[in-house]
């Protein structure tokens, strides 16, 4: 390629070609690159709490990434680990604050050992669905509280996509009333889990990848997940006999990304402004996934497998927001900054759900008259 | 900058930097510089359906604007401009496809004239809401369809921002049966004034500006609009007496973006990345706002001003159903590219809303069971 154009010229033309070049090469073009920001390339690890590629939750880290790279054009190129690929999903905040990698894709409610209030960012029991939560997170001061939450640590985070409503589980027995869910061992994080506790029940901590061994051996007596798209994934119907559709614990789980303050800080302004902009695209896209996916899978869990979904009996659904209102009271009289985003969330979800009732609920009663309750 | 650099070097020193130079800058970075792409400016115009700044609708296309400069660095700069500033906002359209403008924001129902099946792409009377249209648009084929549909026109299409669902609107006398709806002059567009027309109302074709004037003067009897958020912006409770909230003609109107299609495929491959992801932002930020924002007005519509907030008799929303109905048929019947938009829409709302019952539905009927009806 280049020598053929060395050949057609004179030792003087290639002379001073070579003056030429470092008047203006060197010298003006170094300028030029000077002032448009230098174009340097940067290399980003992005570590994640679900296994590489899963559906909908591990999607949404390699969606961002491709975007990220694209408009970048390969000036930011992301790296995408799944879960113990580089560190464990259990140590994604660590391993982000700690600079082991610049990115993670989490849930937040499981750093509720770091800051209790992070669990709010994810999900609360009885609290806001995906449209509202968005709301409140860009138009109700949610995402300025969740940045003061994670300062401490050295961590940005952005809103990182929505699950939808997550339905209510498997169960391996029957729920008939509040006293059925008595010593049941059911793996559920965050403070569903709480709640449960709260009418008898015994909640487990496990990762995804334990939940259908444990159902199926008994360990566990019910296990919630996601819903329909990631619940099928995992073959969750072949390990127990009930599916309960009524979601009151997780009624719009939101997921986060998390940045290192320092790794952000050092990139162009322009290369900020890229992340900035493609965590929000994710934000949608993911809730855009699982509310076309849901639907057909839960027609295979139904067609396919034989499953009946259920709903929880009322006195059950009763006893559940009972217990939520005197979790959510305690969490907030032991940690202030629990409490301090707790009365956002709150004023929010009273404003909004008035909204919702005279628009979407009004809406969804008279386009299918016929099916409400 | 550049010359104390070369006082330094000796002739010789600067005849090999010369040739060094020509190897590599004239050689390698110039190839360098053609791989990595010309750092051109472009200048962009983008032309919309609102008044300038209008809330909501109008603080979309300026959002985008901020988001792809600051993204592109500068290198795409778009100057936003309101209604009838460049051209009338029902030009949109044609001004984006003639490249009087290279992007315009708007709502695909104004173009029915163009296209019948451009007015799916906003809402179908009874038909989808925000979260299902998104699901659709971006999961269920919707995108692709809508491309097809443009393509003729030279257009690109985006989902540019969703209102959330509509009010029924501002009346100046009771409604309490379907006969009411009768000889009843209302602003209604699209497919939902088709459906008025069919239970013998009379829809009237205004644009935003005209509403208040036309009410206050008896030119019309009743209106739509978009809900709290806006109609609060235009003051239209000061000219009807009666505000009825059962949302039925757009259940979760969708905005557009669209692109000239020369232009995009002008612009490097990076700057179209920009384009596509920030246009997927906007489309979520402008729910998430109205989300926000119209339960505030709410407040303020009641509070302040003592505007009583109803819904509309069943019979009359079973007659609007069933007219519906009635217009999707014939509309279907008239158009092949209408039909074909509409089996894709009504195939994936059977499906999806078969899921909500389930999960969205159940979860409002649990977390606030007293109100429900």
């Amino acid at each position: 390629m280049f020598f053929p154009l060395i050949q057609q010229k004179t030792f003087f033309s290639l002379f001073l070609c070579g003056v030429c070049a470092l008047l203006s090469a060197c010298g003006q073009e170094q300028q030029t690159a000077g002032s448009s920001a230098p174009q340097q390339n940067y290399e980003w690890k992005l570590v994640t709490s679900w296994p590489k590629n899963f559906p909908g939750l591990g999607k949404a880290p390699e969606t961002f990434a491709r975007d990220v790279e694209r408009m970048s054009g390969g000036r930011l190129k992301i790296k995408v680990y799944g879960d113990g690929e580089l560190v464990p999903g259990f140590q994604v905040f660590d391993a982000v604050a700690g600079g082991t990698a610049q990115m993670g894709h989490a849930a937040a409610y499981y750093w509720k050992g770091k800051a209790p209030a992070a669990q709010i960012f994810t999900a609360i029991p009885f609290g806001m669905n995906a449209q509202e939560t968005n709301a409140w997170f860009h138009y109700g001061g949610g995402m300025e509280l969740w940045r003061e939450v994670y300062a401490p640590f050295g961590l940005i985070p952005f809103a990182g996509g929505n699950t939808g409503v997550q339905m209510a589980g498997w169960f391996k027995k029957e729920i008939n009333k509040l006293e059925d869910m008595q010593g049941l061992k059911m793996r559920i994080p965050g403070l569903g889990g709480e709640v449960l506790k709260k009418v008898g029940g015994i909640p487990v901590a496990l990762t995804g990848g334990d939940l259908f061994t444990s159902l199926q051996s008994g360990a566990i007596d019910a296990t919630e997940w996601v819903g329909p798209y990631n619940d099928l994934a995992f073959g969750l119907y072949k390990a127990a006999d009930y599916y309960y559709y009524s979601g009151w614990h997780e009624p719009g789980a939101a997921l986060e990304f998390i940045v290192n303050k320092a790794a952000y800080e050092n990139l162009p302004q322009d290369l900020q402004a890229i992340i900035d902009v493609a965590t929000r695209a994710v934000n949608q896209d993911m809730l855009d996934e699982y509310t076309a996916r849901n639907n057909e899978a839960m027609q295979t869990l139904k067609m396919k497998h034989n499953v009946v979904m259920r709903p929880l009996p009322a006195d059950v659904m009763a006893g559940l927001r009972q217990a939520a209102q005197a979790v959510m009271a305690e969490q907030a009289a032991a940690d202030p900054m629990f409490k301090k985003v707790y009365e956002s969330y709150q004023r929010f979800q009273v404003g909004v759900s008035e909204y919702h009732q005279v628009s979407e609920v009004e809406y969804y009663k008279n386009r299918n008259p016929q099916t409400q309750p």
